[in-house]
């Protein structure tokens, strides 16, 4: 009798490795718990999850063997860490495989941002430049102030690269780090006000929902340029768009939104925003990575090992 | 009577400070320069030079008594400078200042292609992210290797920047140099067969001219990444354009084509190129500063005193 479950949508190579490692059961997602017969839910045992739907309590409760919960990703603010551990289920993530990936994307971001490519791009494309000449002088990013907000491994990951840009680096975390000299604000609307760009590398959950708040934005200023790579929830994105339209910061580049991949349209009308969607560890290498960690997790518990990246 | 000419199209704050410092005669391009008057062509001693039309031994006859041609751009490829030199003409450019800028452009282009950056936006902003769900995945930048063609001063602060994206840095120039172990190739070919992304960062002119061959382009092969921010005439353009075409490679990111701005319109119907409107060291900041040079070399010379970036 299988013991894995497996949720969410998944890539033909992570289908086929979890078939043959796991020989397990698939769903869609989590509303499709309740199609499943009592007996083959009792019978689960651990569980590959990946998606941004909410897996709490009332899932759990609808998997009374759980012991593991395999989370593809990150990020876990999708499920209810507490819930899990109240009832015995530990959670584990794929963290520091996708950690280049990420920051890679955010230097991308600034720099397309800073430089004003996907315009420029434009320009070029539609004919606008054999017309009329050169495309507009944009600004420097080499030597300017970024501001990163939570130096985790992913913020650390995006200071070491603009590091080498030779930005002068600031950032906020909940304490004080060991750095090359960078500088430490214990508030974000003081890193805001510092910084030329600042970027969004805050873990997800309650805890930093709209962390970047109307005040927070109000600091930027109106060079300042907002880099989100983290999730949408850490930002007022109602606050964010007002800025934006308003001109009082002066753009953004963004890989996270609420309610994805239905965004609010409002984004598609500003051109002053760079939009990606959701793709920061969207590499093969990296999804693959990821799908091994998920299942090497796996399979330490079906062993009875330790597991790889416990987060409870 | 004016002594300095000022030869191209130039910001307004420059306009103001070369009228302010020189009091100059002003001219749209070297055809221009059989309309001036032979009186006062022979008062031009100094000149500002700003484009990428041929300046050689034809025009400097026309100014008997030019001492100086100081250009505006690192590249001085449209000036025959082995001319200026028979004339007694001493030509300076805008080195260095404009390093970080084109190092810059030379990453984002890199990571634009890597990550499929532009595609992902129109996938985002065309609705197909909330339609049809994930952008594909790409590739990953981080971790791979890089080959920069011509590690000058544009090379080496390329370099110092894929550095911090532990990129394998592999390089061809005339002779090796002091790095931190990053592997030396005297041939353009072996080094286009090692790396995934090729970065020519050469000088332009006849010397370099299709120096990436269509040999070089071949030995590139499926995966590989062609980015050029130096001249287009480094580039064995229809050889790019053929194998673009076919597949046989990638993709490129370009700053710079033959016949700016009236590119190859075979470009713009390839969707695995990022075109850029040759603006690698369009910044105000950087523009500024490469205007404050070239009118410094100018001041240095009418006050008798050494220049600050003479090249011959």
């Amino acid at each position: 009798m299988t013991k894995t479950l497996v949720m969410g949508n998944y890539t033909e190579t992570d289908l086929a490795a979890l078939r043959a490692e796991f020989d397990p059961v698939f769903l869609a997602g989590p509303d499709d718990l309740a199609g499943l017969r009592e007996d083959a839910r009792a019978s689960i045992t651990a569980m590959a999850y990946k998606g941004h739907a909410p897996f709490g309590a009332d899932q759990m409760d609808m998997l009374p063997n759980l012991g593991l919960l395999a989370n593809y990703g990150v990020g876990y603010d999708s499920i209810d860490t507490a819930a899990a551990s109240a009832r015995g289920v530990k959670v584990t993530n794929t963290p520091n495989v996708l950690n280049d990936d990420v920051a890679d994307l955010a230097v991308g971001l600034l720099l397309c941002q800073g430089r004003e490519m996907m315009q420029a791009s434009a320009w070029a494309r539609s004919g606008n430049w054999a017309k009329h000449g050169e495309y507009q002088l944009n600004r420097k990013v080499s030597g300017s102030t970024v501001g990163i907000l939570g130096l985790g491994r992913i913020g650390r990951e995006i200071a070491d690269r603009l590091a080498a840009f030779k930005m002068d680096i600031h950032y906020y975390s909940r304490s004080e780090k060991e750095t090359p000299g960078w500088t430490y604000h214990d508030d974000p609307i003081a890193l805001a006000g510092a910084a030329d760009f600042l970027i969004v590398a805050l873990v997800g959950g309650k805890e930093t929902e709209k962390f970047v708040s109307e005040d927070v934005i109000a600091a930027m200023g109106p060079r300042g340029v907002l880099i989100n790579i983290s999730r949408g929830t850490t930002v007022d994105e109602a606050a964010l768009l007002d800025a934006l339209e308003a001109g009082r910061i002066a753009g953004a580049g963004l890989d996270v939104f609420l309610n994805e991949p239905d965004i609010d349209p409002r984004f598609y009308a500003l051109d002053n925003v760079v939009i990606q969607p959701h793709q920061g560890s969207g590499t093969v290498e990296t999804r693959a990575a990821m799908g091994q960690l998920q299942r090497d997790n796996i399979t330490a518990f079906h062993a009875g090992n330790a597991l790889l990246t416990a987060v409870n």
